[in-house]
């Protein structure tokens, strides 16, 4: 199979992932189903280019990017997916069956960049981690034992997406809004609605994440969201003018 | 998943095995996707039973059963499929793609024994395991690293056969937010955009043909639409506030 522009466009983000072997896996079954872009946010090991199990997967993880936050490593994709073995974390996001989900990425991933974001061994994904994706997928294991080894789970996951070559998507005409985008607009309406008192002076992250979480389930497009951002910014220039009047 | 008795037909027989975290791995899998009969042939460490990557795999591992041969572990099934990275092996056996041999197996599954059989790490299968085999089964990789770990191997053909190629969307049980809410928002909207400058006073229907038709574009729920409305008030309340005292 040859690695088509589609793989190449599939970003492997591991949120701090603590065992070097999975690691390794990770990037040897990226490497087996034709895809390149792993990118690593805070590794528990600094050392993660030795993960020692990587056999024939050193191309993967010597390109491998490091990145400080999970916004920074999404910052260019337009789908973010949050895998996770909980099924029914608070329902605050769409959840759909891996085989659903990789017909949605797939469709995709043929003009855009999209990332698979896989949590850490002990912990998986934060809600905060999860504020940053559009909706979830769950590999279908057994009720009495979700939890997928790391290395498993991506394998498991990159097979699905590679499995079909007759279920290519038309690819979406319309572009949607990466992100960057997205992270933007969330900044400038935490801005206003701090300024117009919906959200106390000492509203802490849990708000933050509540309302990144709200923005991408809109399914925004790029256009659009430049069009909010430009509404909302003059929103809040407004806002700012009339408080510093006021005062 | 419930553990049917078509699982309970399936047995994954592992041979030579040398390293215990692929050991314990397949039998994690194994639990994962709700199969329980592991049958090890002359594995590599004695000691299989200590393999340790196996969380909650413990009762997979406990019931393993250990064989000389592969003749001896497949003694019972009507049908003993290999899995094998190697494409052309000299052909003397039926190859067949993941997907296809998985249904394959399936429909066995429904009143027989089946044997799926994985090699060693280092070697695979030799001539003489393929020689109990009835036909060969590959995961489709890549052209250029097509030798997969094996615990990740066993992870996704085991997900191929519980996979549910009929599994059809459920529909999302989110309740989308009704046209009135979309309504109510884009009038409030109009109005702080109306009053921070953004829209100019003369701005006809156009303008807000074109406002409804963003706020339509982004497939709001209803829950989202009530906190999004209480936003652009409390926005729109402190817009008014601040231009009434510039006055």
């Amino acid at each position: 199979m040859p690695v088509a522009d589609e793989h190449a466009r599939l970003c492997l983000v591991l949120v701090a992932t603590r065992n070097p072997l999975n690691l390794g896996a990770a990037a040897r079954a990226m490497s087996n189903f034709g895809f390149s872009q792993l990118r690593v946010v805070n590794p528990y090991e600094i050392a993660f280019r030795e993960a020692r199990s990587a056999v024939g997967a050193a191309a993967v993880l010597a390109n491998a990017q490091e990145y400080k936050t999970l916004a920074e490593a999404v910052a260019d994709c337009t789908l973010v997916v949050g895998t996770t073995a909980i099924r029914h974390r608070e329902l605050l996001h769409p959840m759909r069956r891996l085989e659903i989900g990789a017909r949605l990425i797939r469709k995709r991933l043929t003009a855009h960049r999209v990332a698979l974001v896989f949590g850490s061994e002990k912990t998986g994904l934060s809600n905060q981690d999860l504020s940053h994706c559009h909706w979830l997928m769950n590999v279908p294991t057994r009720e009495g034992h979700i939890s997928m080894n790391l290395g498993q789970a991506v394998a498991v996951c990159l097979y699905e997406l590679v499995r079909n070559g007759k279920a290519g998507g038309r690819p979406e005409k319309i572009p949607p809004a990466t992100s960057g985008e997205i992270e933007r607009i969330g900044e400038v309406l935490l801005d206003a609605l701090r300024l117009s008192g919906y959200l106390k002076p000492g509203a802490g992250p849990a708000a933050k994440e509540k309302m990144r979480r709200l923005i991408r389930r809109l399914h925004l497009q790029h256009a659009d969201a430049e069009v909010l951002l430009g509404m909302l910014r003059k929103i809040l220039w407004n806002l700012k003018t009339g408080s510093a009047r006021q005062t």
